[in-house]
């Protein structure tokens, strides 16, 4: 089961070149993007209404895709605008179209009810592009469901198992660390001190001050964006102000922020996006490519254990998970999804109902 | 649904050396071929009644073929005739065995009623070994189901855009003509002139004609079978004579066949053999040698669209294909299988009624 | 359908070092083994009863074996004894815990009631670890039901087919000899005289002996152990005795010991444990490696056979398999195995029938 009104990062805008017509799985259907001649992105179903070749592999010709097999032109409204041999083009001749968003160098998608796909709905990436911070950026495949992937980002307590050598840096302070959840329009916030941490090993702390309390606060929002952002204080400063968060006016040691997109390809794969993102001010160039090589190490611990994981799941016949107090915010999220999903499946059956009464 | 009542190219004459026992699956069915000790090619099914070991890994003495799992001996009829340990052979010792023909360089085998296994029914392939007729040779296996090959080489409309750059040669010539078509006894006729066509590179014309008028007729039939002809005259030709195709009179500037045999292996894999043959009154070696490259390369693009073509049809749930005007050839014939699938369908449920009646 | 109620080779005794989890599929179901302080093995449900996560991915901590997701840690017993973020761990908090043994260098696991694992059940391995005996050992994987291997081992007429060129030295000695089958405690032994048969190669005898009579005498035991003995005489010993056997007071010219143990992986997969053994006071070390390249040779025609049989199962809608007289042990073995598995499948549903009744 997946939400459909909401929008979905199909990608990083460079995967999306002029000229390229470009296959991607998204909610276990076929869409096909490219570039109209003015750069937007169009985003159709792909597969020719004629005898379902894949307009992927079709020639763009200005605006338009021209399906390579028996030459059928599709508009980006899905149209089919010629039919060679024939004058007449039938109006049931066409594909679906789906809307699209560039921004924040992600390409958004949304296949849910068109007339409620509102781009207000998309939640602001974390200092991408802007010019005083360094931005890295990547992508992972998972064979695994996306819901594994949301689980895993709702309890950041793994860091101290799945990550102990990377993010978690040999601490428990994550394992044992407690947030504070707080429900936010479509998600949760999550927020926590996490105290006495090692300081990351690309930021060099002025005065050779290793450890740190951090003000980690992320926001969790449908159907899988995760944006997190960092402060680390001296030492000490969680105890004075515990749950409130750090003094607003306290300018910190270091500051890091990634965004992430959880995308689920099909039912048993998912795709996900990152960002790393450090200011110019405290970082160098060098500290962001290292922050990024972590990320890429701690991601592929995450993606071992989850892969591993839902393989154990798809060889058991009834899969039963034992509830601890560590998943009070992803069984949170999961309610969430859960009940957008079921007011979405109710509204479209709802003409049904009516002319059925 | 596969039609069983008619004869499938099982491969080239090549393809079953002496003293080797072959594995092939054709309509779903493992068989194993052998050649007999004067040559001829038996066909069995490749599963031994004892515990069902594949009679391909055996060892053929003189005529007959033995299990090496545990010895068992089958003759070309099917029949066990020799069980080690044991004096007395029941008759249920058996495997089915299947009619063979071997003609035109292809090894033809009968999977419906033996009974109805009439060689005459054989289409005769055009110039195979022609001591006139240069003649080369190929095969390619498909991951689709047999009836997306045989849509595709009944609607050469597809030359425009999927061979663009090969059989196609730039041209609208082939999705802008119209064919004739006709029926024909277990098949169709489809004829046409492709005007002002270029002549391909194989074929150096003489007095450096470059381009032409082609009629380019086939016959299709059941169950894939197709053996096209074309004939090429100066441009002029076949606005003077339209749908009557060319005077009979006439010598052609050129000639080309191609016979061409669609086999399924299994509702999802298909195998293709291909001729291409030339007239060494006008063409070298060499030409030929190019032509079956062309070929090559054309049937590569044929296979990557009609794979992805597959592809896309297995993920979609309930896939409906579009009706436009080019699909009249593919329909017929569809409607011409589907009909003879049900007769002989209906034919084999008989005797049951009457038992029952 | 497996037995349940019996011991399993889940591995050579080197396939379980000191501080490594080990995942293994037995009867489907993943299992995680792994050496508790004193060394002893350890065997649980590789499957964290929070979020399904394999254990085998875990750290063990002296006798327990931790959870490297979330840090659930897990005692030998099953039972969980540590959560971290709280200090209940509630009591179903558990996962399966299966008893082992280890003996003859086999790692043995019960996976049936464990209040009838019985290690006197387990069948005494021949000659392993024998200071008097040279001993190689070796593991192979198939594609294949375990029935399938079963009954091969069972029916060693195969060896004059499948193994003409290995075990079965061009003779047909084994598929003309007729064994005595008699059912031994959850088994059956099969004996006989393989007369006039070539000696092999890797034993190089005194005075130039080329060809002896072989007395092979085998226990064949649930679920599927292979302790075979051989023991060679001149030839003409074989018409003396006749089926009683050897001489209990003539010395054997040569003697040789093979144990096999089969355990399903699953439905589709097994894996295979052999020995070779052969005395120290008539073979070299160098005759022992000999002896097991031999086995492997031929231990992978069986492989390639039985495969090859399983796929053509697989494919056919209703396989069934045509009795002939040497399918007499093997046909006895597997009613065996069905009595067995349908009196502990009935022994299991008793108390549900009686809580009904």
């Amino acid at each position: 089961m997946f939400l459909r009104n909401c929008w979905y990062v199909a990608g990083w805008s460079h995967h999306f070149p002029a000229g390229q017509a470009v296959a991607r799985t998204l909610l276990g259907e076929p869409i096909v993007f490219y570039r109209q001649a003015a750069g937007t992105v169009a985003a159709l179903e792909d597969r020719c209404c004629h005898r379902l070749a894949p307009l992927s592999k079709g020639r763009i010709e200005g605006n338009d895709l021209r399906c390579m097999y028996h030459g059928l032109k599709f508009a980006p409204s899905g149209a089919c605008v010629e039919i060679p041999g024939q004058n007449v083009v039938p109006p049931q001749a066409r594909v679906c179209a789906y809307p699209t968003v560039e921004q924040d160098s992600w390409v958004w998608l949304w296949m849910g009810d068109p007339a409620l796909g509102d781009p207000a709905l998309i939640p602001p990436a974390l200092y991408h592009n802007d010019p005083e911070w360094w931005m890295q950026t990547g992508e992972l495949a998972y064979e695994a469901n996306y819901q594994l992937i949301n689980d895993n980002l709702l309890d950041l307590a793994h860091l101290s198992y799945v990550h102990e050598n990377t993010l978690g840096r040999n601490s428990m302070s994550w394992a044992e660390s407690r947030p504070t959840i707080t429900p936010i329009p479509r998600g949760l916030r999550i927020a926590r001190w996490v105290v006495n941490n090692p300081s990351p090993a690309y930021l060099k702390m002025a005065g050779g001050i290793s450890r740190v309390d951090m003000w980690a606060s992320y926001d969790y929002m449908v159907p899988g964006i995760f944006l997190l952002h960092t402060k680390t204080y001296p030492v000490g400063t969680a105890a004075a102000r515990g749950d409130m968060g750090p003094d607003p006016d306290a300018a910190p040691l270091t500051e890091t922020t990634t965004s992430q997109a959880v995308t689920p390809i099909d039912e048993r794969h998912t795709i996900y996006y990152y960002s790393g993102c450090l200011p110019k001010d405290i970082a160098s160039a060098e500290d962001s490519r290292q922050q990024l090589a972590l990320f890429e190490r701690a991601f592929a611990e995450d993606n071992a254990m989850i892969e591993a994981q839902a393989r154990v799941i798809a060889r058991t016949p009834e899969p039963r998970m034992l509830g601890i107090r560590a998943d009070h915010a992803l069984n949170q999220f999961r309610r969430l999804m859960e009940q957008l999903i079921a007011a979405e499946t109710s509204a479209s059956a709802a003409p049904a109902l009516e002319a059925a009464g």
